[in-house]
Parts: C-alpha cells; sequence; structure tokens
C-alpha cells in the first residue's frame, strides 16, 4: 500500500482462509498487481498480537502465530521475474532466499527482519545479507545482531556482513541510514501529536522507501536519503488510524505536502 | 565552558572546600567571569552519582546529595545585574526563582529543571514557568509535567505554562523545539560512534544554545534553530570523553566543523 503511491507494485505473499480482508477490493486502483498472492484454503494467517505502552512507543509481543510463515513459501510469478526493486518483508530469512532466489536481475534489494530470526536462525540470516543490498532493522535488532549498543558501531558492523546500506529504525525518533561508502543520514521521526497504532509503521517506511527509489530507478545515497523522507512521512500517516485506514485516508497530494513541512521542520 | 565558545560568561554558583577542581584554573582565557562563583568553607559541593546502562542511553540515580543547593543561593553580582541572557541551571524551582530576581531586565530566561521538582516542588515549579521564556527538559520530565505521553501534545501543554519555548531533549534521539506561536523544530542527535560518559550533555547543549543566543543577540525561531543545532553539536563533544575533557580538548573551529556536517547529515 505504501508503495503504491510511488510506483506500480507487484506483490507476493500468503494468507489463509481466516483472512478478514478481501485483498483485491482493498488495492483495487491502486497499480498493485495480486498475481503473486496466494490463499490457502486450509491454512491461518500469520498473526501477530502485541500491546503498546507509554506514549506507544515501546511494545510487548502478547502471542505470535507463524501459520502460513511455516509452510513453503509462495511461487514468485513468472511475470515478476524481471522486478528490479525487491522488499524482502520480514519473515525467515530462508523463506526470503527462497523468494529472492526466483527473481532473475534485481537492481536493489532490502530486507526486514526481526529478534526471532536473529536469535534462532542466524546462519540463515548472515546468508541473506551477503545477498542483500540494503537492512531495514529495528535500534534493539541491529544491537542484537551486531553485539554492539553503540548505533552507529553496530550498523558498520552489519555493513561488514554484507548490504552496502543498513537503515536503521528508531520509532518515533526517526532512523539513521549508513552506507558501505562512509555516507550517513540522520533524520527525525515526523513529530505526531497524536499516534493510534504503530503497528505496520515499520513496514509503511519501507514500502514508501522501496516506492520512491523504483520510480526513480537510483540507488544513490541522494536519492536513498529522499526515499527515507519519504519513509518517514507515509509511516507517520500509518499510525495515526488502524489498520490500513490511515493510508486509504491520503493521497499523493497530502505526502507531498508533509515531505514538504518535514523538511521545514528539520532544517537550520 | 559551553556557552564560552560563543559569548563572554558571568557564572554564578556555590561550591563547597570539598570542590576538587580549581575553576578559576579551568576557565582560564576563556572569558568566564567568575565574581559570582561562592566558595563556602563549611559546606559540601553538590553531588550526582549514576550509572549508564545499554548503550549508554538509560542512566540511574545511585546517589544525590543536594548538599550547597539545600542553603541560600549565592548572591548575584551588581556588575551582573544587566545581563540579558540567562540560564538558570537545574535546581530547586524556589532558588531559580530568587536568582532571577536579582537581575534588572532580561532578554531571554531558559530554565531547566529535573524530576524531583517536578514531584516535590511543583507550585514553585510553575511560579517559575510564568516567568521564563524557554524551559529546556528531559523527555522523561516534560511527560511528567504535563501529564502526558506524546512529547508533541506534552510540549505544548507545558507551553500553556507560561514560557514561549519547550526543548525536549531526547538524548542521543536529539531534541524537539516548540514554540507557542506554533514554530516546530525536530533535530536529532549527532552520530557518535563513541560516547564515553553522557554526563554533562544536557548542560552542554544548554550553554552553547544560550552563548549562540547572547552572541546573536536574538531570540526569533530562526536563530533558536540553530543555537539547537550548536547545542547538539557541543554536546556531542562533551560525551566524547569524562568530565570537561571533551570541551576543553576543542576550539572554535572545531564546533564549527561539526555543525556544518551535522547540516549535511540532516538534510535531503
Amino acid at each position: 500500500m505504501a508503495a503504491s503511491f510511488f510506483s506500480p507494485v507487484r506483490l507476493v505473499g500468503v494468507i489463509g482462509s481466516d483472512c478478514p480482508f478481501d485483498l483485491v477490493e482493498v488495492f483495487a486502483g491502486r497499480g498493485v498487481d495480486l498475481k503473486g498472492l496466494e490463499i490457502r484454503k486450509d491454512s491461518r494467517t500469520f498473526r501477530w498480537a502485541g500491546s503498546y505502552h507509554g506514549a506507544m512507543n515501546e511494545r510487548t509481543t502478547d502471542s505470535i502465530e507463524l501459520n502460513v510463515l511455516e509452510e513453503e513459501p509462495p511461487a514468485v510469478p513468472g511475470s515478476y521475474k524481471d522486478s528490479k526493486f525487491i522488499f524482502l518483508a520480514n519473515t525467515a530469512p530462508a523463506l526470503q532466499l527462497q523468494l529472492l532466489e526466483q527473481v532473475n536481475k534485481p537492481k536493489f534489494v532490502a530486507a526486514d527482519t526481526m529478534d526471532c530470526w536473529i536469535e534462532g536462525h542466524l546462519n540463515d540470516l548472515k546468508s541473506l545479507l551477503e545477498k542483500i543490498d540494503c537492512l531495514i532493522i529495528n535500534e534493539d535488532e541491529v544491537r542484537m545482531l551486531a553485539g554492539q549498543g553503540n548505533l552507529i558501531g553496530a550498523a558498520e558492523k552489519v555493513l561488514d556482513m554484507g548490504p552496502s546500506v543498513v537503515i536503521v529504525k528508531k520509532g518515533e525518533s526517526g532512523s539513521i541510514t549508513c552506507e558501505a561508502g562512509g555516507g550517513k543520514f540522520v533524520l527525525p521521526g515526523y513529530p505526531s501529536a497524536e499516534v493510534k497504532d504503530p503497528t505496520g509503521a515499520g513496514d509503511s517506511f519501507a514500502g514508501a522507501l522501496m516506492g520512491y527509489l523504483a520510480k526513480r530507478n537510483r540507488t544513490d545515497f541522494a536519492a536513498l536519503k529522499t526515499a527515507v523522507a519519504y519513509g518517514t512521512v507515509v509511516a507517520s500517516f500509518a499510525i495515526a488510524d488502524f489498520s490500513l485506514q490511515g493510508l486509504t485516508a491520503i493521497n499523493k497530494s497530502d505526502i507531498e505536502n508533509r515531505f514538504k513541512t518535514l523538511r521545514k521542520l528539520t532544517s537550520f
């Protein structure tokens, strides 16, 4: 959804018959190809339940059901194999690798990951890191992966593991982007007076970022910085309401206006 | 020390005979007037001891001794009474008020405070807030003072208590500046790969900020934004070493260079 504001999107994913949304309807008119969406009648959709605390900037996982994510990954449709910008959303790194292998010659591959894969599937994750261009990861998780508390030091350690860009997400405090060539970009979060539901903020950030890069067909550091700023803006809309409502309520000009506001709020 | 990089400084303070530094020597050649420094032979200096955890971004107070801060405040020398830019460092708000009353017609008054005054001396603090232009406060403390978790909402609530500017310090994640007229400025922390001792980061931030405003003799929002950026830069030097060593090791051109770097690191 976040990427579709910028570029045509090809979605690959698998859900069970319990999914409460009709995704064809949800994505109608948004330029999202759903050929890669598989609905498995006898399986259940991945579920996560958590609680947000304090100023909505701390969360705890109450329950997690991998369900379809424990099964075989969906197939990448033949018509997707020439895709140039690939985002591997958070799932088991072995599945991320299997999905990536089905694409011919991607130009820029970004991946997300999380604590349970760092703890339990580190070798798979390390294999993945050698094959991607960009890791997008939470601050606690990059510390865990690098075994180092300082975020700059941790990001640099992860750069040594393979990717040429590491983007550390800091929730309401924004992000730090480090590239292997030494480039750094620090951007605060968009200052939101009201946060209804931070769930999906990270995916909205990554989606918008990738959508912008795909639209520009560029991956240089200047383009990446702009992409991170668009990611920040789209995430700020996502957290203003539950589910996808924060994103379905806006259009491209809302994004452009807030992008300009973010630049003004951070310039000196 | 932080302010002295920008402007002449008049220091008011009181220490006991136990202070391990010769402050005349420490400030020699830095344009710091020490007429307002009182050394009380029979008293002990304020002491704080704490521990830093994780990535040095969490701290706990191990012990606190108010000592001289529980006594009468030092007198403001007659030659200081025409001072235009006043920073009331953290102490009991009743003392901050007594000190402020000794200055004739200040142009811009900023104050720091902390959790123990919010919890135990709220009425004094509220009286102070009505008399100052700017409150510089940690994120946890602004939440406590406002009774609200969202930082923007909390800052706006504190603006209603009197000051025309509230600057929320977020440690390594930078700061959020809100003014009564609606102006906002969000700036990340300077990305430091090595942090030796965060003690005094907040005072270095405030000192540099006030020193810059005094030098420019301006208090408009554009000047405030630049002042916050200088505060961020000077604080980043302060945390790179113990005690004042991070600041005594640098000169004005180190600050100017890092200021330009910070602008580059945050621009898109």
